[in-house]
């Protein structure tokens, strides 16, 4: 038993390549007793098992830096720099976040969680070293996946022209979350077929001196050419073949699957909650399109890496064949094509997490909206209810899209209201839409919905009432319904209740309306309140009587929150909020 | 004389190669004479007579589809296509913009004013295409220089994916607006060295089919190459080698200047509007970085692709050496670098254009912000007053910084506040800051401002009064400066008057205290109203009674207008304003 034994990265140090093996072994057994109860990344680091214990033997951290792309490979990391009991034991599972993080650790530089990022950051740090006149190794590890981003492009540009010591890992294993996408990764076939031989490299043409390692399980190989390569004084690329999942069967034959997931039986490799809801948003939506799919030759669904997200499983991506298309993680490349296709006639859907979608606000701006093209856009997990680590949380799309010119961004409330929403965007030809896909639950009104979404900026007024309208957009629309409910119950009030079904516009003869018998207007928005759908509210009253009041998450970045304390700190909940409109109608 | 007999492509085809030569001539002559009177982008254009020429010989627009990346050099493409008059005729030289535009021609595929994307957009219209069964060619034209941006190699990755026709020329001219940075441009230099013979070649590594023009200004060579590639079936490179500035010595012997600028005298090749004033935001900006360059070595000043803008010309950059950073068109890459070069300790200054920090928003958030490392960002050209074609207003960055968490956003009024901003961004380690640099004019209060801006959100009230009180941000405090002396001196009103300097957060201690003896706040904003500064004052007062009127921008991308007209078509003048407050407040 040698990790119960490493408290240091010294007591790593004295190991020798035979003990490092069984090390690695060890270490793996511990990740599959915390993944199988725990959950969280599965695949990514399994498979990096032994290049994270080479490279902590090798180099020395923290005067070497480490940055881990999208850092979902960071477990082992954790585990080797004073971390280890949050692996061990299940009480501490949770002290530890999913991600690289300096609050945890000097060996973290940065907390990180999109893609493509770590050359580019890693980059700043080799500058910076120089500058100071310091002599570190800078060691960014990135995965085959992550190579597809235009910020690793940027990245592997810069520290060629930085041109001193930086060594990019190039973590193979031949899988983005599903399959890889795109021409470089014919070229990476062609340097693993050629055990990194072949004279057509990606890598050299951009200028790194480059070399190859066959085995990425391989102990004495990682030793030794990460020896090699330690305090070399020009950027090179090591370019690490590795088996995703390696050691746990179900991942290394399931990649996809396990690339993250709940907990799971080993046994079996089932996870212990099923994944398949039949009955949520991305299995209806990915349903709905494929019938469109069939339906139309020019309907096409595009992805950016994330298809499982969706409802999108590879058996679904057969069936729509050559009309879908996952770009690999490149969410610029996704929003500018699908401007390009709608501009040529057909009805590209792109799916996107919230998230994610920022990686694009550029190409939203100039390759889509100034251009007006009829793209239609799914914005999934735009929500507190979405992914909760504060490098995925989906909040700000509000802010994002709903002040950009020239786009209609619509919120649901319930899956009838979506699917309409969604047939109008793939009909109507004159605007981009967007559409913020439901994340609290699955709501079904059971009646259609008839909204005429052409006549841009209705809001649907469902209950008509006096002195006191909310208007509850999207996700929060059930709160609003609630707290109008426990007015009515306990004070008699009727309180004016407002679906506004569209985020980027104001109903300003709806509002113009309400200033006759009502007083106070209350916003509720599942999103940053600042720069948000309400402030254009309070705005456009702001020289009236009328008193508005605006609910939506305070701007920053919550990480690892339970959602219903979230909300109270915000002062969302119906009891609240009910209290707070007494008050100020007094 | 061909070019003015040339009323449609189709005149063109008949011409032969030795009369294409002769148009070519003819064409750049119309060029230079429009150019050096009215101003525009010289050198791209100068570079590309000849390219584009034989583009619409060979190809068959508008069923073959160009794509002109940043389409700076898209004049002779204007000329060959219905809008000769424009650059025959002085009265007419504004009828055409200076970019690609749809609503000018069926030629114009989209408006494309950034860089990097015309691979993507056209990949868009390449798979749409296919899907619609159709057999057109779409042809991207990039120049080197736009190659450094993330979406270009997103784009080139996702052609060779979809695999089918598509001609990517990649116009070579060795030169971005000023040098290129970053490894792709060695392996650029080995091909044309080479003659795009050499076995390690970027393109391929991607998986296109390569091509090489050695003499881009050669007619012959473009049109068979042209002709050769026309039709295939699969994604290609055509590597054109030009000269930024083709027949006119200034422009070929000054790139950088020549890229783009007003009217210029051909004979002595001056520009009739001096370039350089000493007494401009960039230029006393640049001085004082050099200044802090010297004094501390690890002081470092970036830029993506623009320098010229921000004072920093040839001599400039010399001067500063290693401390000086152009990472190529590649924001996102620049936003990164920056966070990584503040959390190894060096104090990063990267100067920006407004439009073009759009680009790099999710490495604002994810790489910058949500780090907090104390990179400092200065923002150029933020502004009503600043570039006014509708893909480079830069009027969004308020919504975009003034609503991320974790970074501090300053408006100064003035060279003396710019420098306080600057000087404290610069010392402080706790957090991300930017500054918006003033567009409108230079303006000295000739006393220094000794603010401690590590209180943050502390608004400064520069004037006293009752009843009203002015919020008028960084650009636009003159304006409520105004308002409040026209009120004083014709309705002896005392107009409380406050400079806010922080757009990230609000003085909320100082709004409660208005609200004792005002009625009425009015706040003003040089940028886009929905989602901005003043709405969040309203937002704030809203449930007081408080009445707020917010002056912004109308969301929009307004285009090539006058400054003046925008504003009053915003409401936005000292007399609208004036009149606004005496009857808000009654």
């Amino acid at each position: 038993m040698y990790f119960e034994k490493i408290d240091s990265l010294n007591d790593l140090k004295k190991l020798s390549i035979e003990q490092l093996k069984i090390l690695a072994d060890e270490m793996r057994e511990v990740l599959l007793l915390k993944l199988s109860s725990h959950g969280g990344h599965i695949g990514p680091n399994l498979g990096t098992v032994e290049l994270i214990i080479a490279m902590h033997y090798v180099f020395n951290s923290p005067i070497d830096q480490f940055v881990f792309d999208v850092s979902h490979q960071s477990y082992v990391h954790k585990m080797l720099t004073g971390r280890k009991q949050s692996f061990l034991e299940a009480r501490h599972y949770d002290d530890v976040s999913g991600f690289t993080n300096p609050d945890e650790s000097e060996h973290d530089l940065f907390c990180i969680g999109h893609t493509s990022t770590s050359i580019s950051l890693a980059c700043g740090l080799m500058k910076a070293r120089d500058l100071r006149q310091e002599k570190n190794n800078i060691v960014a590890v990135i995965g085959d996946g992550s190579l597809s981003g235009g910020e690793a492009y940027e990245g592997m540009n810069n520290v060629v022209e930085v041109g001193t010591n930086m060594i990019v890992i190039v973590n193979d294993n031949e899988m983005s979350i599903a399959e890889n996408h795109g021409g470089i990764y014919q070229n990476l076939k062609l340097l693993r077929d050629s055990k990194g031989k072949a004279e057509c490299n990606f890598f050299e043409a951009l200028g790194f001196e480059y070399f190859y390692i066959e085995n990425g399980h391989d102990m004495n190989e990682l030793v030794t050419t990460l020896k090699k390569v330690k305090d070399v004084e020009h950027p090179v690329v090591v370019h690490v073949h590795t088996i995703k999942g390696k050691g746990f069967k179900f991942a290394e034959e399931n990649k996809e699957m396990y690339h993250a997931g709940p907990p799971f039986d080993r046994k079996s490799g089932k996870y212990i909650y099923p994944l398949d809801n039949p009955e949520s948003y991305p299995a209806v939506t990915a349903a709905f399109l494929m019938e469109q799919i069939k339906k139309n030759p020019k309907v096409a669904v595009l992805n950016s890496g994330t298809p499982g997200g969706f409802g999108m499983n590879a058996e679904w991506r057969k069936e729509a064949g050559s009309q879908y298309i996952d770009v690999g993680i490149a969410e610029e490349h996704a929003v500018a094509m699908a401007s390009g296709m709608a501009k040529n006639g057909v009805v590209p859907v792109l799916n996107v997490y919230s998230t994610f979608l920022q990686r694009a606000y550029d190409q939203l701006s100039q390759d889509l909206c100034i251009n007006e093209n009829p793209a239609v856009i799914l914005v999934y997990l735009a929500s507190v209810y979405g992914m909760n680590d504060k490098t995925h949380v989906g909040i700000f799309d509000i802010v994002m899209l709903g002040n950009m010119p020239n786009i209609v961004y619509l919120a649901p409330t319930c899956v009838e209201e979506h699917f309409a929403m969604l047939k109008w965007a793939m009909t109507q030809r004159e605007h981009p839409v967007a559409i913020r896909v439901p994340a609290k639950e699955f709501i079904s009104s059971g009646k259609e919905d008839t909204t005429d979404y052409n006549k841009l900026n209705k809001f649907a007024v469902t209950r008509h009432g006096r002195d006191v309208a909310i208007i509850a957009l999207g996700d929060f629309y059930t709160i609003g319904r609630d707290v109008a409910d426990k007015l009515k119950a306990e004070c008699n009030m009727d309180v004016t209740l407002i679906n506004p079904k569209f985020i980027s516009g104001l109903d300003t003869a709806l509002l113009d309306s309400l200033k006759k018998d009502h007083k106070l207007v209350v916003t509720l928005e599942d999103g940053v309140l600042e720069g948000g759908f309400g402030q254009k509210i309070a705005s456009y009253y702001g020289t009236s009587d009328m008193k508005v009041k605006n609910y939506g998450i305070k701007n920053s970045f919550p990480d690892r929150y339970n959602v219903e304390e979230l909300l109270i700190e915000n002062g969302i909940t119906v009891e609240k909020i009910a209290e707070d409109m007494e008050k100020i109608i007094g």
